[in-house]
């Protein structure tokens, strides 16, 4: 870009350019027998506009026979506003491939068949009185209705009228009919915000999408032109407030230098009606402000955030306020000095409250020394035992920031009971996008369907009013102002955001529940194909089948009956590893021995978390009769001859969800092929690249999980499978040449409990096939660790048919379920006698570790997915 | 790679990973309700693949319910049956799913159900005697046969095999059946050439596919990893031999160290049967070895190039032989000594004889100084005139290699008449791949349909035999026994090796009608569709439609009636430039003037060029009544009122052509559109581009070449469109800041002779539109020179609405035909009033040049060709 063109490049000018380069406006023809015609202008789809793709679309759907608006009118002046005009402008452009004018008085509308006018309530009752609503558009909300020739885009504030224009472009991008439209909506509750637990190294916690968009080397990055982008995705599902650093607070981010480069970010956000915040360290009036403590009820500890919130203010004048972690997993907090969580949110937050900030104070106050001998000892009643208490002790400006289950992001787990432990304080459930425990982006697995269990969950809190926890935080049941949602994203560096283009739908989702929860799974999974790849019925079909799926296929293969996923819960979260969660001060235990498992949190008999829940939510877990079974092991302790509802034992339960939860994670991948050539070649290979590890993912987590409960309870598959496995030879038991056997721990996460390792420049297995003549599919098992690309090459028969690297960077170095994948190779033609040869050269500390081939009749056919395959057969 | 992988990556280990991992082997669908069942593994294909991407097929049609062969048997040991093995290997695994065995004996067919043999017909027999042909194979040639449950592929020789396994292949990917298989084949005639004009600078001249694959910064280069990606490509379709340098040759390419690096880029291709030759500088006994002369017929030159040809063979010892460009455009050559071309190629061809060599000697032998006031002088008589005397006198390992036409590659010549002007001269037919002064890859000719004429053409030589064009060079005619086809190329190290993907479609055509000239345009273009982008019916009937109508079409609108390519020939041949053809020595004139147009090359009256010609085809083309209207001006000079055999007068057919082209060209990219989807992404877009690009560039030659023809005839449209263009306003009328207008030369590639350049930092033109309320397509015409990036930004009523940079890197640096470029707008709503503003930064030499703004009437409708559009649509 020249030197003209960069001065020009800040602001709106920016995103429109973005915007239009980055998005297919073709399939527009253009046809006109006597004048010129041109030639179309589609370019690729870029991944970073997700689902603001603004794709063509069928414009009778939208307008049937009526004009399409030529001229935006926008009647106010409000950069949000500006906003507004600008995605319309940029949504009508590549939806309807229209160049629509934009003009900013009546006289400008002269000629026009049909325009479109945007303003806020005030601002278009001035423009045409006639127009007045009867009733008053709240913050944040909208009207959008047809008037005549008009569609009227209306906000409540200039936020709303952002609002109400991605409203008008999602009708429009869905091919929804605007002829008879007249719609008001008003945003469940103020706080709809993501938490991003990015660090100033530019690492993410728990972030599986590149590294931070705005941190690098320990400040704000130089370059931040990916905010915008990100302030598009968020605003057009209503998020207002972004907190922009992990909860694990750096206090040096307090800094005046790097406070400047929040600064720069949080005008990048501005535009579209987004406030940022920050997570901060408790300690900070210690660790950078040079006070000898940070007692909360400390005069200079409060004079020093005074002074410090008053300095943030000066740079960022909409600052949305902070969260707070403290006293919790090593954090600093007020228990030091024998203060209360309220103490410490209290200080700070009457440092903002001048200012309009809030204290996010996070629930997630726990013990992580607990005693695993003491039966009593309970992880999840930490949150209710350290905060209810405090009940109506915190200033009106904090919220208290829940996560929705009691313990942390497990695949099933109930509401936290400190929802509807909490009457006269502000509430927000934490939910979280990032998939920490639910696959990491690597599994597909749409969580709206959990959020939307947990929303819905009936606490019985009052009888008067309504008290679903979605009640709850939004403030309903206790009449609350303050409260909502909080989303921990992590969004990163990569094209896709989150990695997975399929995950966006949890970003998509998390934005639409926080708006309104009421919205169904499904309504929300259809919303956000149909914008992310059009609204062919194909493609709706196969995506959202996938989507609705994918959360209890994942909760099948990696822990069933509410017992929690059974991850290595001390390390990355990721692999199978069970037989962490037993036997620390974590207290993540499933207490599984010889005769049961499930933790007993019954009053009657166990660690009374149950009493914790209003008295008739309480009953019904407290009741093994009444307790649904998807939560039963997290509630009680059970034989594993405990029968459920269907009459199956606990222990063959466990092992048919998790067979049949990995067999259908195989049909992800086919089922995705039928759409190839329907969705952008690149995302079509990235979700299948993926879709294909989770396929063999799913194969370590249905092993581990049921060979470690098949030793813990001496109880046999009914189905003879857990153990059994047909076709698999354990390299360790083939001819080795340089390669030696290893145990691996945990022992079930390898086939036999070993591996071999190569301790040369390069190593082989080798087997001879002594079955059938045939056609076969060869998987081969191994370890693709963090650190090291070690290669590998399968031979048949003398001849090599496949090589290829250990690349998928799996988080961890050893050999375990975190690091088990494989290769496979299908229709390979294997005569009685063919030797199959794995050679493996180590890397870095990658020591080429193989674990098992496994080769099993394969059924070849062809579905001709394709893009070179014949059209008739898709 | 590791070190352990580098070792192993020579030969054909690196082609085969090169291949599976390039190919889509998706699409197959692996399922078994009882054993494990893995994903798939698909990958996007590798534009680098071209026609051999090896995609999914439907195996029921290619083998009906019979068993998919599972092992190759191969008898032989030679490379290039190693190879043939390879790409049957990888063509089997791409297109049908399945890996193969592959086994040295009978004993490794036990428990096969069918299975592939390979070898050659001795290797054949040997194997089993049951299988012995009556008659024997052909050097090259092959018998392709199924035997039971065997299917034979079997070469005359180890390159016919190679030949025959690439024809099975071509059958599947075309999922022909193989039930009744049996073919035999053999090539056309035995030199089977590309030339490659790649210069030791790695640039190449005539070269739109990126640089030189061979050669950089004065060698050969390093890395050479294309060289086999080329070798397959060139052994798919049959081709044997390939000259690496360009005929204006280097002399010092024929040093010690640059022919070791020539015998590097021949090892790559032995393993695909193609030979390598060199062009060589007839001075180069001189220039680099020393001699004070390069007399052809001095003992000393003759021993000089006899121990340089054994030098060569010392490093290359399956050397193809020389290709010679002497006394050409400024060539050296033996005219200095008063030696023949006889004398040229003779020495040469003498020091060749004893390894097997050929000498390729160019009949391109012209005076490009030509006297244009001489009304005898003419050009095209050069290559008759020059080497006709000399039949019979070349050493018979002498080739004289003949342009088709007697001119130089224009869009419609008839076929040079030095074809039938040797008898007892082996002739090769030069036809140039690379699109020269066809498009430049920018605009979509299929070339095969101009080729066929030639090939076509009876020159009515001999009575008693054939003697069409492809009977002379194949030796048919007049029975030699060396000659055959050479293919100008020029691929680069652009991923889709010409540039235009669309492009490969000559290469491949190329390639087989050298195999087989009597195959059509349409049967080739099909089946180098259903190769390239499967067998879908959408995508053969959009591809085949639009490769073979554009050779009429750039005929239509570049030089219709025999006039040839009107354009600049004395430079870069792409845009228009009538005048350039006139008045200099190069001897391209059309002798238009205010009567008439047309050269007159009767015997009657002109220049005795049809006289060249044997009696019959002479007789044609001297009547003016006989001869085609395709070549009317080529063989004739008439007035403009001449009417033609359709009754229309000569320039109204001139008008009529380039209209009707114009408009044929800007239906192409429609037509890709519908298509979307079904190709691959980046191919998809790729193609798209240039089809835009060829539909504005088709607009520029109408207006210039009508403009130019009206003016010089006086005659104006009959349907009033030249020199009347609705909608466009010239930038030098418009109001100006800055930008100045300034002559453009020729005058006719500018609207109204003028373009408006910019001195200034920026500059900007705007106007007040005053036509009626509506929607238009708005075009900005500008010039996109090749050094420099202008940047330039669109706005309608203040508000910018486009923004580009010249980026096109047209080939040249002036204001003309070839730099004339466009943007366009599509549905831009203007209302009466609204201010329309271009506004250009200059870049380096470009002065951000403006020519008009055209707006016309759009009309709007939503094919919906994207990705993200409904599939039904499609």
């Amino acid at each position: 870009m020249s030197a003209g063109f960069e001065n020009r490049s800040a602001g709106a000018i920016w995103l429109r350019w973005a915007v239009i380069f980055s998005v297919v406006v073709s399939g527009i023809a253009v046809r006109d027998g006597k004048a010129a015609v041109y030639g179309a202008v589609a370019r690729p789809v870029d991944p970073q506009a997700a689902w603001l793709t603004y794709a063509p679309v069928n414009e009778k759907k939208v307008f049937g026979a009526g004009a399409v608006p030529d001229t935006i009118l926008r009647l106010g002046d409000a950069d949000v506003e500006k906003t507004a005009e600008e995605e319309l402008e940029s949504g009508v452009r590549g939806m309807l491939g229209r160049v629509v004018r934009e003009v900013r008085s009546a006289d400008g509308l002269k000629g026009s068949k049909a325009f479109v006018v945007v303003g806020t309530q005030g601002e278009v009752e001035a423009w045409r009185p006639g127009l007045k609503s009867t009733k008053a558009i709240g913050a944040d909300g909208f009207r959008l209705r047809r008037d005549g020739n008009a569609i009227v885009v209306e906000g409540g504030d200039s936020r709303g009228v952002l609002y109400c224009a991605f409203a008008l472009l999602r009708l429009i991008a869905q091919e929804r009919s605007l002829a008879a439209l007249d719609v008001s909506e008003a945003p469940s509750a103020p706080v709809r915000w993501t938490n991003e637990w990015d660090n100033p190294d530019g690492s993410i916690e728990r972030g599986y999408g590149g590294r931070s968009i705005f941190f690098d080397e320990q400040a704000v990055r130089a370059d931040i032109s990916r905010v915008t982008g990100y302030a598009r995705l968020l605003a057009s599902v209503g998020i207002n407030g972004v907190t922009i650093n992990n909860v694990n607070a750096d206090p040096k981010l307090l800094n005046e230098s790097n406070l400047k480069g929040v600064a720069r970010i949080a005008d990048e956000f501005r535009a579209y009606g987004i406030r940022v915040s920050m997570s901060i360290d408790m300690s900070s009036p210690q660790a950078v402000g040079g006070l000898t403590t940070f007692d909360p009820l400390d005069p200079q500890v409060a004079e020093w955030w005074k002074a410090k919130v008053e300095e943030i203010y000066r740079f960022i004048p909409d600052f949305g306020g902070v969260v707070i972690k403290a006293d919790s997993e090593g954090k600093p907090g007020p228990m030091k000095y024998g203060r209360s969580p309220a103490d410490a949110a209290n200080v700070v937050a009457r440092a903002l409250k001048a200012h309009g900030g809030l204290v996010l104070y996070r629930g997630f106050v726990y013990n992580n020394h607990l005693d695993w001998n003491d039966l009593k000892a309970d992880r999840a009643r930490a949150g209710f035992d350290n905060f209810h208490t405090l009940d109506g002790t915190f200033e009106d400006n904090v919220v208290v920031q829940i996560k929705h289950g009691p313990i942390d992001f497990q695949i099933r787990e109930p509401v936290s009971p400190l929802f509807s432990g909490l009457k006269k304080t502000n509430e927000a459930i934490e939910l979280q996008v990032t998939q920490e425990y639910t696959g990491q982006q690597r599994h597909l697995v749409y969580l709206v369907p959990m959020w939307k269990d947990a929303l819905d969950t009936n606490t019985y809190a009052v009888t008067d009013k309504p008290s679903r926890v979605q009640d709850i935080v939004t403030g309903k049941t206790f009449g609350r102002a303050e409260g909502g949602f909080v989303g921990v994203t992590n969004v990163g560096l990569d094209d896709y955001w989150l990695g997975n283009p399929l995950s966006m739908a949890n970003l998509y989702g998390f934005g639409r529940l926080a708006w309104n929860p009421s919205l169904s799974a499904d309504a929300i999974v259809d919303e956000w194909t149909r914008q992310t790849f059009g609204n062919s019925e194909k493609v709706r079909a196969v995506v959202n089948d996938l989507q609705i799926r994918s959360y209890h296929v994942y909760e099948s293969y990696t822990g069933s009956l509410g017992v929690g996923t059974l991850t290595d819960i001390i390390g990355v979260h990721f692999g199978p590893g069970p037989e962490s969660a037993e036997r620390n001060g974590w207290g993540q235990w499933i207490r599984a021995d010889h005769e049961g498992v499930g933790m007993d949190r019954t009053v009657a008999t166990g660690t009374g978390y149950i009493g914790q829940y209003p008295p008739e939510l309480a009953a019904k877990y407290e009741s093994l009769k009444a307790c649904p079974d998807e939560l039963l092991l997290f509630m009680h302790h059970v034989p594993y001859k405990y029968r459920l509802k269907s009459g199956k034992t606990v222990i063959q339960y466990i092992y048919d969800s998790h067979y049949e939860g990995a067999a259908e994670a195989v049909e992800f991948a086919p089922e995705w092929e039928t759409i190839a050539g329907l969705v952008p070649d690149r995302t079509y290979f990235e979700v299948l690249r993926r879709l294909e590890f989770q396929a063999g993912h799913a194969e370590v987590w249905r092993d581990s999980i049921t060979q470690w409960f098949w030793k813990m309870s001496g109880i046999a598959d009914a189905k003879g499978r857990v153990g059994n496995y047909p076709g698999r030879f354990e390299a360790e038991a083939m001819r080795l040449e340089g390669y030696a056997p290893v145990d691996v721990t945990p022992w079930e996460s390898a086939s036999g409990r070993k591996a071999v390792v190569c301790g040369a420049e390069k190593c082989s297995a080798e087997m001879t096939w002594d079955g059938a003549d045939g056609w076969y599919d060869v998987a081969v098992r191994y370890f693709d660790e963090m650190h090291g690309e070690s290669k590998y090459s399968l031979e048949v028969a003398g001849r090599e048919i496949e090589q290829w690297k250990a690349d998928w960077n799996l988080p961890n170095d050893r050999l375990n379920g975190h690091t088990s994948t494989r290769e496979v190779v299908r229709g390979v033609a294997l005569h009685k006698g063919d030797v199959l040869k794995v050679t493996g050269w180590p890397n870095g500390m990658e020591k080429a570790p193989l674990d098992y081939l496994e080769i099993v009749p394969a059924v070849v056919t062809h579905a001709s997915t394709s893009k070179t395959a014949p059209a008739a057969v898709r």
